[in-house]
């Protein structure tokens, strides 16, 4: 499979900045327009860009594949930014397709474009931690139209598989609450977790390889994540409110002394774990 | 340094077969029993103990180092046993000091006793889990006597530091509610997030990476854990409760849209993480 090019991208982070390099690794040429003048420059230099343009329009103009890799609460001003670029299909890399479908639907790009959320990520950001081989063999969730997939969709695919990663089409609403528990409760799981450690006077190289995993997550971007819990908030708050209750019970467990109740959660938990 | 042998060592789990398999390397004869007929043979199969002897008072006679590396609930029992056999030192390797001590006094061992705890672990068990290098490079505390460190402290110290380890004196009680905070806090911590990630109807493979880590303690053994947290219930408890204060106050953030006091949590969790 070969993918058609040129494709624009915005964005030179870690996300498009792999796409970047792994489409270079490929042939195509990629034309860039980052709002960071430092990952722009890199990406230059590392010559995994043809060319670096200076304004978003210009990044979409013409381009057969237009991917916006920037955080989701810059879209709606880029997408209307690039439309009068007239770029024949629009992908978005973010994490909750929802709010990015209602900004592309808002700039009248709907018809043309589809939410791709590869599930990859690094608590590294910038281009400097950008990598050719991040999407190979990445789950890469594709927003499904609500008339039913059509030719877009199976070129969306193609564009996926050809980079080594493997698309799946995904019912938005079911994304995003999806992502509510399986990236931002953890997230926010680690951070209040981190919180009780730091309050208990105990620094990061005062735990064990277990603690030092469980509390990974809590050196993430606030930037990223106050761009992202907003739009989360519906469907997050319930399940933060059901971690709340687990703990308040495991307590009450160690309180009562109910050993047999507590080592039938743990063994619960254990199969859970394995799988 | 070398180790004075033999040593004596009961349990070839992955504490004490690691233990076994270090002494090997460097030439220590070594004499284990094991409850688990398992484990001893596959220890006496990998040829890192000379011996297999068939009870706890055989691994302890004129042992120049007898290493108890049992779950802490067996201790009176293995050092009531062991105490006949007149071993020259004793140590053990429970992740809990206080009641690792009760048990060694209560059986008349205090005086030639210390308890030393690794900064090791694995969510695997058995002898199938050691390695030789489980203990390189690893903190090990050291129980501090009441009246002050003696020939057996330095010896002790020796030990660790043959082995590569970094061995560090620590006053029982302060050992033992850290541990609370640093190592049983996000275990239950872990655990609690399992049982919510599960109840949504998620499964680890449908986790990032982040989430993986943030459960990897999920999935510890529970007859380790249903063996250690009675005794540090009291430590435990209060710690627990306040990760479910955290965790409904990061809530109540979400549900009142209080977005800049999210994103000043989270930098502050960020800067905690980052050391």
């Amino acid at each position: 499979m070969t993918i058609e090019g040129p494709v624009g991208i915005v964005g030179m982070g870690v996300m498009g900045g792999s796409l970047a390099r792994a489409l270079a690794a490929r042939g195509v040429p990629v034309r860039a327009y980052s709002a960071d003048s430092d990952d722009a420059g890199a990406a230059l230099a590392a010559g995994v860009v043809s060319t670096v343009v200076d304004s978003v329009e210009a990044s979409a103009a013409g381009a057969a594949w237009w991917i916006v890799a920037t955080p989701l609460a810059a879209l709606p001003e880029v997408f209307a930014a690039g439309r009068s670029g007239q770029p024949a299909r629009v992908m978005d890399l973010a994490s909750l397709q929802r709010p990015a479908i209602a900004a592309a639907g808002a700039a009248g790009l709907a018809p043309i474009h589809r939410s791709a959320h590869p599930m990859v990520g690094s608590e590294r950001s910038g281009f400097a931690a950008s990598s050719a081989d991040l999407y190979e063999g990445a789950e890469v969730w594709i927003s499904r139209p609500e008339g039913g997939a059509g030719t877009l969709d199976a070129e969306v695919d193609d564009f996926w598989r050809a980079l080594g990663a493997a698309p799946e089409s995904i019912d938005p609403r079911v994304h995003d609450r999806r992502m509510a528990a399986a990236s931002h409760l953890p997230q926010l799981a680690a951070n209040a977790l981190a919180l009780v450690l730091e309050e208990s006077g105990l620094a990061v190289g005062d735990l064990g390889p277990g603690g030092r995993d469980a509390t990974r997550l809590a050196g993430s971007s606030p930037r990223m994540w106050s761009d992202l819990l907003p739009h989360s908030a519906a469907d997050l708050a319930p399940l933060l409110k059901r971690l709340s209750e687990e703990s308040a019970e495991l307590a009450r467990l160690l309180d009562h002394a109910d050993h047999d109740t507590m080592a039938a959660l743990l063994a619960r938990t254990r199969r859970w774990r394995s799988g």
